[in-house]
């Protein structure tokens, strides 16, 4: 085979393993997901960062899996009872495909979910009148790319914890996502914390996690 | 003055602002400290980066602070009753202002705090037989240098919410922590979540809040 | 000479070459200053980036100088008539260094200039606070450090133009103000343009050429 | 819907929201300028960054609407009166794109516009010889790759507002636009502001509201 | 020709010439292959980063030629009689490339080689449960990407010489392998050395070179 | 205590913990020396990484003690025997401190060394002059500085396991011993190794193990 | 018209203006190359970096153009009678394209040329052998890739100036010529100058013009 | 000793070697000089990165050495007859280091000198004044900081060969000479090449050759 699962991983960590599906055939994650759903029949298993051929094989093996097509990605078997509130903020329509990602995460791994989009800071005002939508929330995940100023004006708003994810949204100086990764390290809203550039996924795990408790 | 105090985070964020001490004159401190106490006497005011000759003015002007030299911080008022537990984990012991720096703000920021320290990778056995020791927490703030592999190892340990905090310790190919950095965000282990830079303030916010839940 | 001045700058461009102090002897900053003086008696002469010594030898030298400690700037002779409304923006207390230097150097190119400081996002009712302060000004300048994204919340609030200057307060992955400077490059607000950071000198010329218009 | 469109901003800052082509599908591009020409029916509606595609689509589905084949752009309604004049000058014939991106967006955002191409600093006569052509402007705006020499030269040679804007034209240690971009960051020239590598949109919409004044 | 054979190299350094396919057309592999072959009838003959076209171009012309498809490699001629033993250890199905030129080099340079695959950090006692099967070997290599941290926990494992390999596995802020490269090299377990990105020839020969002795 | 010293690492590794003396007190550098000369008497215990003052204290505290000036190095105890041969080349004379710390960790691995100073590859035939000296040996360690050519013209005089270590040795574009890394990963020589900038001990580490089976 | 040809150029410095085919159409190039042969019938007119269309097409249009296309030339009109002797050495077959260049370059520029190819650092014999063959031309050229170390080798060997042009041959930490050119920056050997990445055709010009003095 | 002086240099290239002072002491600098000048009586023996304190030493010990304290150096011994003329410009007073180092070494490498200063791109006049200055050189030499702008406006203006030399005066975004030194690797005007940052040896060494042809 070309893959050992970390089936053990429930035990150790709560959650199990997931496919993440770059850089695999269609044949391997239609594969994956099934071993994995055999380990654990009664625990969603997720497969991500699917494209439109992963997407269609999963969907011919697997008539019961919930397809995302935005996310680009799949779930198979039942979903655990969301446990909290995780809120998911986008900047901008581009960054969709990571937000959605995000929040089939926090589905998978047991939370609730809620997004608010298009909140960018060069509109502030559609920010602040959301406040009430995010600020009982037990985790907030906010996504932005170009220059991910997002988290600063969300983290001075509301004391929720906070993971930032930063997008490869933009184009020249924004190389890719950095300019986006480094201001949110620096952000001056204490208590941000940050995820690889475009890691919904990530995110995902961290903030349910958070919200179980 | 020099400076606009955010005195209306307390009720915005649940807490209040702290006083940076980087690139401030001992009588700044001073001043800012005295200025948050008043502002919040019943919840302990926190500066941080404070160097051998700030603490000692800051002694002298307030004979009840609590000041830590291995941190560089200083604490004026009623610390918080801790709510929940936060476990603090170090790679080596040129980590410890760092840590250090974490573990005061959880305390300020009003939740309990435990401390495991040179659990660098390269022991993994010590790590292992630690397990107990954090596998209880409600979060755990990680901190590492040079290579910044430790929160990967302990991220597939446990399922306990991880913030991992590079460090700048290390030469030559490190760049002043960059290594660390690049490793933790690209961290393998799901869901580890990353502050900047020597950044234990901003990692002991968050873990405080996530704890505090 | 160590130094050929182009004194026929006033004539191509309307604003007279300035002195730049750094790595300049004290010596070589007075003998400039009063050569640029006698060249344009009638128009004030500037020079920046000057620290304390050079200020006291300054100081000494043209009793008449007027002297900024924060901003590091001597001027001399008649500043012109203010024509226009600059106002200058500050996300932070450690952000004044370059704001003075900017407020100094649109006061010598002509211009009326207002301040408005600490001002940062991460407590951005203050920001939307001021706005009537700098809805009214022909351009604004505004100085952020750590991740910069001041430029892009004001820009989402008006339409004055607006100059941006990253500064290289902030460690880590900072790395000296690239995160600002990269964040600024990106913003999300429309027609917000950048300086090199730290340099306040620059963003005042310009935006004084746009008030005096 | 994909986006919610930010149709407050006229107010907020004097110009519409535009819509921005880069990663949306031709419907979403003709759907968002529909949108916008039904909301501000009497200002122009700017789409930038179209390929050929996109831009086949807007023409079927506005026959009215006028399109810029060589700067990606599509304008809808009627453009504002112009006000004041913008002068874009470009350094070599690569540069076409971005400059005229830059003159669609001025010409939408309510200023006239003028231009001189070919003006490349290693044949430094042709550009001495087209002062006169850009001197009587409110703002210029000037296009460089490679080496990103230009604004410094024109930048000593006139006292007009100078908006700089770095191309990705070049190879190697091009490093797609960044030489241009840290040369124009760092000109010896007084007064040179800067835009993100090919951001033609961002500067048209600067250097349109200084001219507007 | 297009190239002058470095046939003299087994006499300098006891290991043949060998073929690197990467920019070369599947004749010249072809040709390039003969002349080696011809050069050295009694030393296996290797060809690298060879891709599905040239592959099968080899093996039209070379019936008695071993393809490793995984790998992207064919050998023509006996292998040397392997000397000593080579352990690859692989952290991720993704890393499977890299470790199989590894695997293959070093049995051209004539070592014996086991391979241990999908021991990530994540799962460390996978790695403790194996730890057996490498602690025997003459030299390590292990691969790994995205963080890059298992060098340094098998490095804290063992005593044999341990040859680390970056892959460029990852995606954001892995930049190419980038962060891997830099995780090695900042190992804190004493004695990892380092080849570039995806080098699992560069280590395969190094590695065999330590086992013959 | 500030440190958790790893004195299993023998057992795990073969080779005892070392003292690394950067960013430690004498104090500490003294206190950690006896303990591991106490916990394995039998075995060379090292220091590296000291300045002046803790070699003095070194010295004072233990007069048996070898230091060496150069390399910033103290062993205490008896060195192992030495099993087989390594030889360390260096550049040039300013790449003698880490050349020199190579060779201290060799002999207290217990390897014997060689060292070859002064061979850039600017006078290359003194290096060919020099390849008997080297040819024999059963590791290489190739320090150089500035662009670190010396490990790609080695590797192609011999096939003797080589060790490349770039240092911090130049100014300008050599960004800290940067070229030197990248030139040595890149070298067109095969089977070359590298670790960190200036890290002779990690050399020395791998040589000696290599020369010691 | 898409450009205006620099025509004056060859009054000014000696050399007509030339056409660099990257990014523009193939009857863009067509178009150039007419105007330029018409504007100097006597001297070579050169067009650089034209693929396989363009070059079909300059053939079509041509029939007496010149074409080379391992380096992607074409050349049409007279050449001029050649003044003196560069000499190009390569260090690998890789690099071909962007020697070539260089020779055409150096040909339509007016100076005899003599090319050297595969000698490669880590075969030093080849190159010392070859040493009578470039140490009594006018000026060299030194192209290679990877590590770029070839320039320091032969600049210790000749003091006929030398030019060195890095190559973006190379994968992972080669960056996309990065590491040749920071290599060759830093060059032991005293007064190696250096080319952007893959510019053949700068070298060639300067190296003639040595040349022909 | 400490090093091994390559005395066959003047053999192999015509010069002899040189001693580089940066990180050596004054005894090591006056002892290497004397051996070289012992080796090469009739030959000048130059010595750069002179400090104070070296420059005292040397004046010391060789009251006939020329001392040049602007360039940090010294030389010993007759001078070549010059043969030939370089011609040196620098754009700022900030770059007269680097600019004296190149006069002093094209001296001691036996061309003659000239100099022409102040002559930045932000005056460009004061360059068009001065091309008859430097329009009959064999070589120019032309010294830069900040973006680096001079040589492609000189190289436009000439045909003589030009080396230029970015330099690391400037500040932010600067970095230390990066801007300057990508802008002159990437300048539009063809046949510039480039030397590392701060290198006016190198370029002195090179300019020399080509004069004295
Ligand atoms: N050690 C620290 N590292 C990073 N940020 C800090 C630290 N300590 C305090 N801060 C932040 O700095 C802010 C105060 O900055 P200032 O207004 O410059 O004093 C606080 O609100 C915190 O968000
Ligand atoms: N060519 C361009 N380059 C950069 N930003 C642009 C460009 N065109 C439009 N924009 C910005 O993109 C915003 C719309 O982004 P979106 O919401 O993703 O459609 C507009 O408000 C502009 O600020
Ligand atoms: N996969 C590989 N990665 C890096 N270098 C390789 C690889 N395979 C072969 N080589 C090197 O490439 C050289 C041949 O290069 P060339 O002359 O371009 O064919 C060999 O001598 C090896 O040193
Ligand atoms: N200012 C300088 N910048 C760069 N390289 C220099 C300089 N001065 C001398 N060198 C080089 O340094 C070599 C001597 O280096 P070393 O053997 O360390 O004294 C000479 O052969 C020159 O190639
Ligand atoms: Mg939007
Ligand atoms: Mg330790
Ligand atoms: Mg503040
Ligand atoms: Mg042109
Ligand atoms: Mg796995
Ligand atoms: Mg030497
Ligand atoms: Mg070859
Ligand atoms: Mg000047």
């Amino acid at each position: 085979g070309y893959a050992r699962l970390d089936t053990d991983r429930l035990t150790r960590t709560g959650d199990p393993e997931v496919v993440y599906g770059a850089g695999k055939t269609p044949d391997q994650v239609v594969d994956l997901l099934r071993h994995l759903h055999t380990a654990h029949p009664d625990r969603a298993a997720l497969a991500t960062r699917l494209d439109a051929t992963a997407l269609d094989r999963v969907r011919a093996a697997f008539p019961d899996a919930r397809l995302d097509e935005v996310a680009g990605t799949a779930t198979l078997g039942p979903p655990p009872t969301p446990v909290g509130l995780v809120c998911v903020l986008a900047a901008g329509t581009s960054d969709a495909r990571v937000a959605r990602e995000a929040v089939r995460t926090v589905e998978a791994y047991g939370a609730g979910v809620r997004t608010i989009t298009d909140v960018g800071v060069a509109g502030v005002h559609r920010l602040l009148a959301a406040k009430e939508e995010f600020d009982d929330a037990d985790c907030l995940i906010v996504v932005a790319g170009m220059e991910g100023a997002l988290p600063s004006v969300v983290g001075g708003l509301t004391g929720v914890p906070l993971v930032a994810v930063p997008t490869s949204v933009g184009y020249g100086a924004s190389f890719g996502g950095l300019a986006a990764l480094l201001g949110m390290l620096n952000s001056c809203a204490p208590g941000v914390v940050v995820c690889n550039i475009d890691n919904g996924f990530g995110a995902g795990v961290f903030a349910a996690r958070v919200a179980r408790r």
